[in-house]
């Protein structure tokens, strides 16, 4: 994943960017508007801090980009990596993304992965979308919660995975047995392929279980952040 | 919602619309390349038929239309009312939205229903989006499966759905019961709001049930695409 500046738009992602400590603001584009209406506290402690107007930022975003008059210029996260991240001792779920390339698919799935209390995503440094103000505005501010791992090799990253005492299951619409019908503890990884493809075939070999959602045969699939979406729900309500 | 002629792109959009008797089909546009990869079969009995060159279909469609060579100019697919859907017996579990207005949620929303085979999704005829290229197209061809019921009045809907013997489950962030612990039967309606406003209280006091996604308080709510995956699975999981 690269590691150029980006610009985080959008209420929600920019008031989880200016709260989160590690996060390297170089500027804060804000309308007079939007500036009142969220207050003095989320500003407090910014030294570059600009009032400016909705057609600027406007100006300055894609098209489609809903900036709700603020736009913060900052570095993308330091992230740790899944050796070092392993060392700290966590043992909460994690979610690998096997080449799953939109970042609002990223976005929505690190939304839910938040909301569902897991511990890391892990995806490839090829062919996954380094972080951006697309996938920060997806991921409503969950971005600043939960870690994005990037790993050269995913194969590696799960036989790493289950070193650390990790069980390793791949969502598959081709598996026999549906996910309602699998236990799954804590620590788990689930590992999820891109839409269309599904997972790639080295990774399938290198999970411990195949399992997949107990859909209809009407629909050959779900939107690939919907399937994370259960998965982890799923994985919650085992374990609570 | 209006019925006005639209442009279905993409192949599983294209073909699910091909497949369908009931589609009206004004023209089908088709790059040399993914005629020769789809056959002869989905264009068995189309009469108006064009091959074209990939620029051209570009240049009709929106500037980030993935049409994957293929567009359809077709009407929006006839409806029932709800009364008459009910009338015809159905007992399947339904959806109802509350102004969501987002099309890229309603037609990855109909694809997670078609897949957990519902009966229906009902929205009002205002403040939510007609039929359109961009819905079928995250719908992947669920456009044809599950009927879209449009309704003057969802707290009037509400009334005629309990009447016809189905409990109303709205699903409300501050509601006290987690959907895990409430039992669904299938002849079940569950309610969304749109992201951000949640239920509008008049809707929320006409369910039968409030109940709400576990999530971790990290996070404020789900994508809405992704809350309703999720209690689309337990409603399936519930009854299977």
């Amino acid at each position: 994943m690269k590691n150029t500046p980006h610009i985080i738009y959008g209420k929600h992602a920019a008031l989880a960017a200016l709260a989160n400590p590690i996060r390297k603001i170089k500027r804060v584009l804000v309308t007079k508007n939007t500036k009142e209406e969220l207050g003095e506290k989320p500003f407090l402690g910014v030294k570059n801090l600009l009032l400016t107007e909705p057609k600027k930022l406007d100006d300055m975003l894609p098209r489609e980009a809903v900036h709700q008059g603020i736009a913060i210029e900052c570095d993308p996260l330091p992230q740790p990596s899944l050796q070092s991240w392993l060392e700290a001792g966590h043992n909460k779920p994690v979610l690998l993304l096997d080449q799953v390339s939109d970042p609002h698919n990223v976005g929505a799935i690190l939304r839910s992965g938040a909301a569902f209390d897991i511990g890391a995503i892990i995806a490839t440094d090829r062919n996954a979308p380094s972080e951006s103000g697309v996938m920060a505005k997806t991921a409503s501010g969950a971005l600043e919660i939960v870690p994005l791992i990037s790993v050269g090799n995913l194969v590696q990253a799960i036989e790493l995975l289950k070193k650390n005492g990790y069980w390793v299951y791949g969502l598959d619409g081709e598996a026999k047995q549906t996910i309602n019908e699998i236990k799954m503890d804590k620590k788990s990884a689930l590992v999820l392929g891109a839409e269309g493809r599904g997972l790639r075939r080295l990774t399938g070999e290198h999970c411990d279980i195949l399992m997949r959602l107990p859909i209809s045969e009407k629909m050959e699939s779900l939107n690939v952040s919907n399937a994370a979406a259960i998965a982890l729900y799923e994985l919650y309500r085992k374990n609570s």
